[in-house]
């Protein structure tokens, strides 16, 4: 059975749901998907780095206590040398699951392009690289002979960018909209129940759907990127950030949204990229006062969803779950099987 | 270029919108899909029969007058000779869109094993066929090398099918349900805002959306054959008509619904298809009174839209039109496009 080994650079929620999904599932996934997963790397602040070229003992990882590290296993480090190990690790797939850095994306723009330059196919839920760099790493990636996936940047598990790439083939997409951060759209239903801005967020944060800073996601700036993302993918625009106006939720007072809802509105923090009739985009993050029929009013709670304008189809719209450790980790999963069938597709035309 | 040849079984309001694409965009359409489109053979029952293996000249055919038919033409008969035109077309693709019959699936059903008998590749958006003898027609493809396709005879052109088999791997769905029929789903919006039941049919008549004869679309049958599809192919179950519970909406009474708006409910008609603990289906139509944050409770007017809950992501919803001839044919192209990848892929194989 064809087998792909994977290099985890990052050993946070996500990756180690992966890596769950692997120890206790592999045997099954495997005979469903028609090829093996095995783990040869793993990098991390905390635990250091892991190389082990014949495959790591998942079950002997999760049993770390909290103060272990690898520096004194086989192939352990106690520092986690993530460009080493991605340079260095018999790895065919990086998983880059470090953190978003909305700024210059770093360190997962270049733990992206040594992947690639290396001959190493990625996939990442790490938005940065994606929405900063993402038209170079694809480059990238094709002259190298290699495929650089990232469903998880947006809207977590859901498979959108799936969706649009292969299941609406022969549509024009002219538009694409949506509820794209769990948070903000949280506080908002949650405000339509009568709480101020300050306890929603605060209650968001306890149920543990906002960072402890939760300015990216009320401020719209978490948004902005994966508008930036949906624009090139979806549209075949070449946008970056600063191409996105950007209004957050934090000037919507109570009042606001109580003046909609007897007008039969209701505000979502809407991210949207249009294309316009001269071939320009526009695309902006607003709160929107949606008619209660429109597909993305009903969208409540931590839902995320994206609406797709379409020529021949009208409006389809895909929803599900915007984050989540093991839903983040299924989009990794969903881009290796694609990961997989391109390598396969590549190596048959070749025979 | 690669290139399909077509029959069309039928000439209604579908096959015409396929027709009138690949008349008005066929040139495009070859070129962003990779291969051009031409039809063979057409077939109605007021034209009769029209059967050019260098391809029909499509604008002539639009040029028909209201008493024109076929019989003058060169290829042309005063009869629609279906089961002859599909067996000695010369056509690779045979694309069924006669009318469906929720009793015995035909003629759908034998028009569809003749032409996968015969070597040629079938699309269709009849329900029947799919519904009333899916297993034994794969079977037949199957045996003949050949791909049987059907995105259409579930809600319409919305890639339901496609998102669940291809977008959704490495999963485990337990459970589909959906709103599945977009007459009932207006007419109960319609009852909600105080009307009754005959007086939102007979608005629904007026709007194009219910047939002359509305029982199928209120009684919940098709919806049941729907259920069935789903159930089939998601599920990878093997059930019949016979074994969904049908309820339609006919005994909802406008008090009924009022009472589920006060305690914050909506009446929607659900087609639903569950795995049970010990692998059997428990499928059924039914009225069903959900929260006003469930994800199938904010799909309104004529808009369908199917749940998946699965193992890793929960669930996940896709909504767009149930119904309308562009959006049907576009089904129609799309598993074209489906059959055209299946098809390179099993002559790259081969080579």
């Amino acid at each position: 059975m064809n087998r792909h080994d994977l290099a985890l650079i990052g050993f946070g929620g996500v990756n180690r749901a992966l890596a769950d999904l692997i120890r206790t599932r592999g045997d099954e996934l495997a005979e469903e998907l028609g090829f093996a997963l095995r783990v040869v790397a793993i990098t991390d602040l905390r635990l250091g780095s892991l190389v082990q070229d014949e495959g790591i003992d998942l079950d002997a990882v999760f049993a770390l206590g909290a103060d272990d590290i690898f520096a004194a296993w086989p192939g352990g480090a106690a520092a986690p040398r993530n460009a080493e190990v991605i340079r260095e690790t018999s790895a065919d797939i990086v998983v880059e699951a470090t953190f978003t850095n909305p700024h210059d994306g770093e360190p997962g723009v270049s733990h992206v392009r040594l992947a690639l330059e290396a001959g190493k196919s990625v996939t990442t839920t790490n938005k940065g690289p994606v929405a900063l760099a993402g038209t170079e790493l694809n480059a990238v990636a094709a002259a190298h002979g290699v495929h650089f996936a990232y469903e998880g940047s947006v809207v977590s598990g859901t498979p959108l960018l799936r969706f649009a790439a292969s299941t609406l083939q022969g549509l024009r997409i002219d538009a694409v909209r949506g509820i794209l951060n769990g948070t903000s759209n949280y506080v908002l239903g949650q405000m339509e129940a009568g709480m101020d801005l300050a306890t929603a967020v605060a209650e968001a944060q306890t149920l543990g759907y906002a960072e402890a800073d939760p300015s990216a996601d009320i401020e719209g700036s978490d948004v902005r990127l994966k508008v930036v993302i949906l624009a090139n993918e979806v549209l075949g625009a070449r946008i970056t950030p600063a191409d996105v106006s950007c209004t957050g939720i934090t000037d919507l007072t109570p009042a606001d949204i109580a003046d909609a809802a007897a007008r039969g509105l209701r505000f979502k923090l809407i991210g949207s990229a249009e294309r316009r009739a001269d071939g320009s985009i526009d695309a902006r993050v607003e709160p929107m006062a949606l008619p209660l029929t429109h597909p993305l009013a009903g969208i409540s709670g931590p839902t995320n969803a994206v609406s797709f304008d379409t020529d021949l189809l009208g409006t389809v719209t895909v929803s599900g779950p915007g984050a989540g450790r093991v839903e983040t980790a299924y989009a990794l999963l969903s881009d290796i099987i694609e990961i997989d069938a391109r390598v396969s597709r590549t190596a048959e035309a070749k025979r």
